[in-house]
């Protein structure tokens, strides 16, 4: 029998860069199924910036965080060995909430089997968490009308790479923010973008003003920081903000204040968040508005992988840093 | 024939007290109805927060600023003295934006007849911009749902006095916000508010916790200030957020920033923006949701009336003092 290696979280990250002494690397037993048990040897596991919100204390979120002694929670994907599931048969490929372990053990509830002709790394970047959590936000939430404007920040993340593409799809001016110039030149020249905003240039307002010539009708928001207010001033009239995430604020003791309401009025805007656990029961629906734009080729991704289930821990700082080349996958 | 008494914008306000120079009182001609027109007497006008953007250089906003050296915008009620227009007879009770004059002339666009057996100053109090706002505001934005928990600043005013028993009415708790004991007392003890809040107190977190215990579902927000994060901390889930003024902002050359967006993701906050010139259209149906609590007794209003045109542009700032006790109408 084999050996189940688990990451445990055994204290919660208080702001700055994640560190080793959150968690405990620990050898589990590999248990037999039983009666309605499947067993899973996971191959892939997905980072997600949501992570930082299962790792807070915070009661009052959208989801319980990780118990303190726990299996981190994630998602991943990976192959059925033991099954005493009428539902699972060994050699079934299933994606679910597995955890940072090599071996997963559970009743079926919340396993999806997937039969995407798409390899794992694909899979998870595609039609995952980042592909439900852009289609949700961009078209239930944002409601993009084609021949808008739509900036979205984190372009060149797991979701707003997604929401850019499917933006460009409907027929929408797209602008990306991004932190690199390799990653400007990726969302316009490979994923069609029609521009890109470096946001550690020092004229993000001109380039905005350059870019967004007719103003911005709808704004994508992943990471906060300074340019959240110079595109909310920008945002015209009747126009819609979806707030997705902060990651820029994640690692901060005191949150940067938000725009004043003041536009809120003058423009009609309505700022909306959302998160994916309030829309699980949708995802059938989700994932049918998702599915032809990539059978149509219109939907492009990299990973960015990384070797060995420890690798995690420290993967989750490239989040902070961007410096990430796409989805975060760690390879088990 | 008479001299029309008119005041005019002759010099943009620019943050801080309203002061005479922005303004020349004139005396222009009465002039007898063309073909089509109609002339009024003025007999009341309503002097409403949002003039403040209608005198705002900002033409970005939902409704042009009144251009310099025209007659100042506002709403009132007056009866036709003489009319070539068939629709309108002398001796017509009409309600419409007539300006700061005495006398309007008007082909009868926008003007609507009253027939509510009701005094002047609970027209403009109850059925003007007022109602109508509160009513677009709390059900079309807000959508209460019986037995959540509701918080209105500015809940003395003329919309947040309405929001507050329209809400009431709907089995909702109702928390009102206001700048004085005695207004405390009128909302809770006359209009029937389960609590008050008294913005210049010191323990301010420390009453919001005890008269929303379970947290507020619905908040609708007139004024800003010092209380809107506390507020905003304390929303609940799937919580909405109507954003109708900022009076505390509307004199500031920097306007106060808004809170961070961080709760808007983990409560799944809907933060949304409006102002009536967008739903005129839908005047009748608003009228139609807000009679039946009318008449039913269920709206009670107070008015403060202040004697003659020229006490209109001191009128104004009550609106920032606060040290008005109701409705703020001018009686001609």
């Amino acid at each position: 029998m084999h050996t189940n290696t688990a990451i445990k979280l055994i204290k919660r990250p208080t702001g700055g860069p994640i560190t080793a002494d959150s968690f405990e690397i620990t050898q589990l037993a590999v248990v037999s199924p039983k009666d309605g048990e499947v067993l899973i040897k996971q191959q892939h596991l997905s980072l997600d910036p949501a992570m930082f919100g299962w790792m807070s204390p915070d009661t009052e979120s959208y989801i319980p965080p990780v118990a303190l002694g726990d299996v981190m929670r994630s998602s991943g994907i990976g192959e059925v060995i033991e099954s005493n599931n009428p539902n699972f048969s060994v050699g079934d490929r299933v994606m679910g909430m597995m955890g940072w372990q090599q071996y997963y053990l559970g009743d079926g509830q919340g396993l999806n089997k997937v039969d995407a002709p798409l390899p794992n790394e694909a899979v998870l970047s595609i039609f995952a968490l980042p592909g439900l959590t852009a289609t949700q936000g961009l078209f239930n939430v944002g409601k993009p009308i084609k021949g808008e404007t739509i900036i979205v920040t984190g372009a060149a993340g797991s979701v707003g790479s997604l929401v850019g593409q499917l933006a460009k799809a409907e027929g929408l001016t797209v602008i990306g923010v991004v932190g690199s110039d390799e990653k400007a030149d990726w969302i316009v020249n490979e994923l069609g973008f029609d521009a890109a905003i470096n946001y550690k240039s020092a004229d993000l307002d001109a380039q905005l003003a350059q870019h967004a010539p007719k103003g911005i009708d709808v704004f994508f928001e992943n990471t906060g920081g300074d340019i959240q207010p110079l595109i909310f001033e920008r945002m015209n009239a009747h126009g819609r903000v979806i707030v997705c995430g902060l990651i820029a604020d994640y690692a901060k003791a005191t949150p940067t204040p938000g725009p004043s309401w003041l536009n809120v009025i003058k423009k009609r805007i309505t700022i909306q968040g959302f998160t994916m656990p309030d829309h699980f029961h949708q995802v059938p629906q989700l994932l049918e508005k998702l599915t032809p734009y990539v059978m149509a080729g219109q939907i492009k991704h990299r990973s960015h992988v990384l070797e060995g289930l420890e690798s995690s821990i420290e993967g989750l700082n490239l989040f902070f840093t961007g410096a990430n080349k796409g989805k975060l996958i760690v390879k088990l």
